[in-house]
């Protein structure tokens, strides 16, 4: 039952246009018709301009720089999808704000991604894609399969071409430092462990401290994502301090807003890899911030989907294709 | 198993303060402790301040002016209850945009109230108490009970107080006529009701057409909620021009942003009267705007609720205690 | 993956018989084969008895003149046809009769409809094809795709054909204005709104009154539905006594008794036109019913169905075929 | 937390009045105050008329002689007291009848005891009280917790006031035969096993065929119910063939109607011995027929389910007030 | 949509590998690829190691000697599947332990088939196919179709061939009087039908009562399983007693351990007649156990479902290719 | 309403008896009356052996050792205390061993922690208290609150009482990281990380690299839990050849079997500091393993769930009547 490429049919959420259009590119298709309006008082009405029927439909947006809106819109696109009969409706969601909302680390608090997760499916998604989630666990938050792509290999292939020496991979917190291992194995390079702590008898102030010597070293930080810049800022000052030289940071999606963005420019930090998760009008343009593309990767991820291929050999080994048509 | 009354624990959410607030006052309780912050990339974050476990808890926020950071803070809420193992978590909704999204009447969109109150109900809610829904059959949509309120009766006693003469109630359209009946009824008052239509051969224009005669009457435009203020104003014309004297407008949810309320202001309408359903600062301390509290409604409804007596009994005569709170 | 047209398989329960060997009429196909058995304790027995493994299957059958029979039947045949692993299962229901009751207006009542919807998609329903539910927003009421055809254009179609003049469409109540208002467009004629009211000064007794001047039309009443024919009657005499001539009514379903024809037997109403929602033994062979067939109309639905192909494109210009094959 | 008796609230169903109102003379409590009106076109409307708000109801209703009226009315009354805000509706049904669709023994036919089971909990059941289902598994059918009570011991007390001698118990079918062992064991009385059977090379035909010898005693055939009688007397026939004496037969549930009735009075059964679980206009004030109320066993059941008391032990040993109120 | 018969992919749980290979061999297939580890902690990790993407899967195992084992193996298994996104998946499951917990006959206790059956379901299986379930009802106990499969006409070929004379049928209980009932009718053979009873005035004691006269007759004794042997061994001995000569038994499932095997060899019963349904590695090559494979009525099942074909029938009139393949 | 302490009944599953007594003991209450039978052939049995009409209860039971059986038996005591109508059934779980299947991290497995945590939500589980989840986001795979306790504070007070100085904490990995940080800023102690990885230019193999200077300490290895032992003597053995001094282990569980015991008594490491949550026959009386007993903290936390009180307290402030009794 192999179905030909041309039955994808990807639609576009009003802030997935872009990224929907170089998946399309990619996949030589054209985006499905399909309407949103934004009334003045605030509410979102979606209308799919073209029969669904029995397709298999692509939902393109990210909850990003205005989660609710964005994912108050796939709640309702999901649903039109479902009553237009469409046979098995995907979301691609490249960036899911609220994965940060994972547990309940303190009292009283809303597990938000669960929250969303089931919202989204009850609302009739039958399989979500999305990219470097805060924590792997949250596919388990979907009952319904989701394919979980990682920006890690396209980001260190594009960091191979930096031609940079004497590296070292800086995980920002203890959080993060199973992820910044991965980075560390990728690309061969030692890594240190950074974290606030309120170590040293100080019983209000949390100091930053770092396990491992980055003496001497140029610095890749990595980390998930970035809203003020505030904690790598933080990190570069303290990395210079103990005697790094060059500081860069990889991120998987970045969100920075234009008060962000200028206290990077005015930061240690020489430049910023990271990708077009997230429509983001602040930077672009930007010479401190290298944007590279993931639609490829999603595109070549949903072709395989339709094609009924195993999608988790793309990690095995990148195709070039993709890098091709990412950087 | 009665309760004392002083259990009742009423919360606010972001934009649902004042109200909850005025309720509070209602009922000599104090507002639940709780915070939400915002963070600058869009995200929302809830936390409840103090135990709720095993408690009956009630949730204030409409779904007015912020759509989607309403809605989407409202499911973080109930979430948030039950997990800190709340008894019974009770939505309260003075208005429910989405409500007006109740039917498919266009291909391939979503039913928006339904998406919205399955979500609200997965999410945790045990029960919702709103008022003047779109349509009444909203309550359907949910599973749980809904306690489906009415302000018909509170804005016509102000009405009343307003000592006018030979009125007459005007539906703006025919889907609001029924609605407009009990208004009739109520104030013992003749109808007419009004709706854009095709007729006359003009294939692509719509003219007001105005069933029943309006001339030399003084007149009561009813409608649930205004955004842009184009419908009443352009009845409005149309009934002066058959005629009409003075124009007043009862609406139980008033949703004008600071453009619409100019137009307002500079049209025929001599008062709108409404309620404080929606949190909206441009309609503050307006000279055409009369705001009537529908809060003290909703707290006497959530007490007895909560005495485990019948809410149906409000409507069949308002308690005095209610009005005097309200106008 | 289109299939052929041959493979719709229709099957009828123990009233939709006729309606269905229309259908497989129009379609060129052969009913599926099943038995019903009704004991004489009253329980129903279905089976289907050929294989569906695997099929797109349609049940036809009504809620109408024996609700209760009808809808519980329902539900046993979508449960049969799931255990029997067909691939997807439409319930096809012409009349759904519980959608009147579809809103909490009294309290501590049920909303039936909702009900009903609910337990026909527990019971295995995947999607519903209806026809002039009470209120449109009982499609939302149902999770599963529901397709909501309406009668209004083929009646109105046939009405062209009477060649009737001076017309006037009345809304027998400010329920029905919005649907009315349909009619009055489609064939482009004015109209007037009746009401049954309390007004006037008369506690107890409601009157019956009619917003717009009927005197010297010729009428065509409108309704979804008629029971007892009362409501018709009566306001067949006010819009007489109000100087109207000739007067018309057309509803999409008929459920007369057979009191209730003989009192429209007797009355001043000219003929009713009506569809074949219902099975109804009483209205068959008599001259004030004419009787239009929508069996056409669900059965160019499910074809359209079946096809992939978009279905609210019949409303926006009904097919000859059809109106041929109804009249 | 022992709720006082007066507590507890019981409602009728339309066709429970009377069991439901020996039920509250046992419990000297008075029947909840509701109403159901079946239209003429046969819908059915259910209104509760007094406050049930966060109180334990009970309604009353037998699915019996007009199954799918009872069963829709059944569905109608849960989700009203649920939208009422009762606190826990518990459903009693003294007899199920769609029980005996309780599995797949035929291809394509539907499970109708697990599609009842599940409407009644979808609706809004939280508990169900029922008897002498047609199998034991049909609790499994419920997700609610299910009280299955169970008339054999007090039949069986009913037939020791009898005085009769030199006894024997008959099951009419294999299925049946682990009852009628408890009334054997219940009874100390011999049994013997009879089935219509395909044996003896006659392909097409069934003969009667009984196992154990009947010859010279009395016999009290056991069935948990009859509709036709047919099967009752067919083997009461044999019985007499093998020189059986005396016959009578004791059932937990009588569906007879009129002429099932007549049947039952030409035929050497002598008595037959059952309960008033089942509305049964036909059966009153038959010398044939005696009734044992079983509204005692279900009121003191309810009564332990409101005290928080062990249900169970009412069978381990029958009190004595429940006899001396059913005889 | 007919695929073809390559398409079945058949995949094994850790004790149905054996099973699985023989339907694979009946249908010319390769078992799937896969992995299970048991963890020396006893944790279970399993593997599907071949793509599944939109294939039609079966999981074959029992849940036979270690239940709990096998069971929370199938709930990972089908989990497994689903997000691997299986288009259907299939749990075949020969024998289902949990199946004799069919009823609440105890107070206080789980009706712990329903509870696997749920498990499994919301596991993500969406078909189960099994083999003589303790009682046909547990069928209801899914949501889902439940392909009921039957060893009797399999078993009953195999004791034809045995040509043994003078033969009765002997169910060893009144609950099992049905299904022996099914082999008396399907061999031509009389029935006697036994049960411990607390008859004769011995409270406390139970004796072995058997209806019917077994006098000079070779008796098969059917059941659906044996554990310890116990029951089988009492009633051979007690048949014994009152004149039987030789005792066979015959069996759907054969759980027995080293000690009831033993037990069997010391026993009267000249053999036991069973199927591989349960792996168990007591049991092989045992004189006095004859086992025949019901593998090839899996697979010829499983075979109909994919071509979409009646399965029923396949019990109508047994294939000879099964019966050839399985002895 | 607040209920009074005696009103807590626990009951303890088959391997929960020891704890669930200790529980009582803290709590001075009585343990709840029940049985499970394991019968030859593996199935469990549960009985629930005392009325818990209406009652709150908790049922203890880790799932360890034996994982399944423990699993498998949870999800029949849910139902069984369900089905005996319980108010509200909370399932203690002191280790969730399948916890650490919290994510899809190779292709096509299962997320078995939230198939686990569906089923026993599912089988009637209103609220889950645990300890020391693989991960944070566990809680999220429920929907039903989970009252997610730390073992860190009790076993961290324990170290403070063997007045070890010059210490150091070990992280064992890159994913325990955070929490390692926790008993480092606890103890107010250094901290460095190790883990395995492949950088080195060796292809296939890892090696062991710790991130932090060891030189001299005297060190605290921190994990959850540990199985062989292995992971735990490797990085003792590589932080002797770095020069640490002595070498401890502290552990939120131990499932420890005889093997990995003999493997710690011959390692390096001076003591396992751990807790009760697993029942471990293997580690008792053994003089290289000190058990801290969290039944107290288990005990302390229910009792201020029945008394609605706050239970994120505790951590703030370890209680001293929790420390008395844990030592």
């Amino acid at each position: 039952m192999i179905n030909e490429l041309k039955d994808i049919k990807i639609f576009a959420g009003s802030t997935g246009k872009e990224f929907a259009e170089k998946m399309c590119k990619y996949l030589n298709s054209t985006l499905g018709k399909s309407s949103v309006k934004k009334f003045s008082e605030g509410n979102i009405f979606v209308q799919i301009q073209e029969t669904v029927r029995d397709k298999d439909v692509y939902l393109v947006q990210s909850i990003g720089m205005n989660p609710n809106d964005e994912f108050t819109e796939i709640l309702f696109w999901m649903d039109a999808f479902k009553r237009a009969s469409a046979k098995q409706v995907t979301a691609i969601i490249p960036f899911f704000s609220y994965a940060k909302g994972d547990k309940k680390d303190e009292p009283r608090v809303s597990i938000r991604a669960r929250v969303c997760a089931e919202c989204i499916e009850v609302s009739g998604a039958d399989r979500v894609v999305t990219m470097d989630l805060h924590s792997p666990q949250i596919q388990g938050f979907f009952k319904k399969p989701v394919d979980h792509l990682f920006a890690m290999s396209l980001l260190s292939e594009y960091i191979k071409t930096m031609n940079l020496n004497n590296l070292m991979i800086v995980s920002p917190d203890s959080g993060f430092a199973k992820e910044a291992r991965m980075y560390s194995e990728y690309l061969d390079l030692p890594i240190a462990i950074a974290d606030k702590t309120r170590r040293d008898h100080l019983e209000n102030a949390k100091i930053l401290d770092i396990v491992g010597n980055v003496e001497g070293k140029n610095i890749v930080i990595t980390d998930d994502f970035t809203i003020s810049g505030g904690t790598l800022i933080d990190l570069a000052y303290e990395l210079k301090k103990r005697g790094a030289k060059k500081i860069y940071a990889v991120l998987s999606h970045v969100l920075l807003t234009k008060e962000g963005l200028e206290k990077i420019e005015n930061s240690p930090i020489e430049k910023i890899i990271s990708t077009d998760s997230v429509k983001n009008e602040y930077i672009k343009n930007n010479d401190k911030i290298k944007i590279i593309s993931v639609a490829p990767l999603f595109a070549e991820t949903i072709k395989r989907i339709h094609l009924r291929k195993s999608v988790s050999c793309i990690f095995e080994k990148l195709p070039y294709k993709i890098i091709k048509n990412s950087f």
